[in-house]
């Protein structure tokens, strides 16, 4: 997607350790009419699926999944993460392994809010070794549930998160793919 | 706000602990189309104070600070909890403590994405001690900003959060204001 891969190009800088940092508009500060095209875009993207429910993961996800949900008319389900007092014990989980903050952190999703049945697609900010999606892949799937798509708004595609949904048959649409970065230079995949 | 009660009333549910549970549509599944409303109703209420930038804090500050975001054409900025390696070291922070986990965290803004001069609008779900308010209106003035106000989905009106804001001058605008509840009952303060 061409707004998307300008707006890295002019506001994103590359730091040591593989980091795309891309916090002045999707993930901490957020440029909401940015993020309503990539919404509107994974609608075209994904129209045909007939979704009923979009999931993502707390934090930089929600905004991005809202936006989409507009154009869809289904709710947003946010993955927790870590352990909430609030939540109660009936819930899908899923380990999910963060190479940024070197640890691992429970996901977790209340049975109430994702039926057998539903179609589900998944929407997050980044995809680099995949560890969040394939942790929401299985709790879709521990639901009964139907897992219609990956939308992903900035996938490294360096890293094997992407290679490996695919192979496992995902039906994944990354919005702009990093093919190769370096701090005075960022290459993107061309559109397939 | 009436449409808001009505949802509180069908939907929520109190647990003890003085824990009023509305994840069916608030904080874990979304209610898009409700809260595209609670937005514009933000809206309406601060539309004359020229705002330039809405701050919340992760996780369930995000989704209606960007609807309302939408109708303002200002750029959302969320607080982020706890340490994260990819924010650096330059940023406005706050020590806030939560009733409800019991324990402390910190809250913080990249110095990047908050200005002097800045019209800020506080967004977000709950206030009941007022504690995360008061954190990110620290993180406001340290930035040398101007608070324009707080806008609340659903105030606990028996906790001590909102007259605290309101004694401190605050431009306070709960959009459904709890002043008790039981387990088969939830009274709504009159709107002023």
């Amino acid at each position: 997607m061409k707004l998307l891969e300008e707006k890295i190009l002019s506001c994103g800088t590359v730091l040591s350790g593989n980091i795309l940092k891309v916090d002045s508009f999707l993930n901490h500060q957020l440029d909401v009419e940015l993020l309503n095209e990539l919404g509107k875009e994974f609608y075209r993207l994904f129209e045909s699926d007939k979704i009923t429910r979009i999931l993502t993961v707390e934090a930089s996800g929600i905004a991005i999944a809202c936006f989409a949900a507009q154009y869809f008319h289904v709710p947003v389900v946010f993955a927790k993460k870590g352990h909430h007092k609030n939540v109660g014990t009936d819930c899908y989980t899923a380990e999910v392994f963060s190479f940024t903050k070197g640890t691992s952190y429970t996901v977790f999703v209340s049975k109430k809010y994702l039926n057998e049945g539903d179609n589900v697609l998944i929407i997050d900010d980044f995809l680099a070794n995949g560890q969040a999606a394939l942790g929401l892949k299985k709790i879709v799937e521990d639901a009964g549930a139907n897992l219609k798509g990956v939308g992903i708004a900035i996938e490294k595609g360096f890293q094997d998160g992407g290679k490996n949904l695919r192979e496992l048959g995902v039906k994944l649409k990354s919005l702009a793919i990093v093919d190769s970065m370096t701090d005075d230079s960022i290459m993107f995949r061309e559109d397939d």
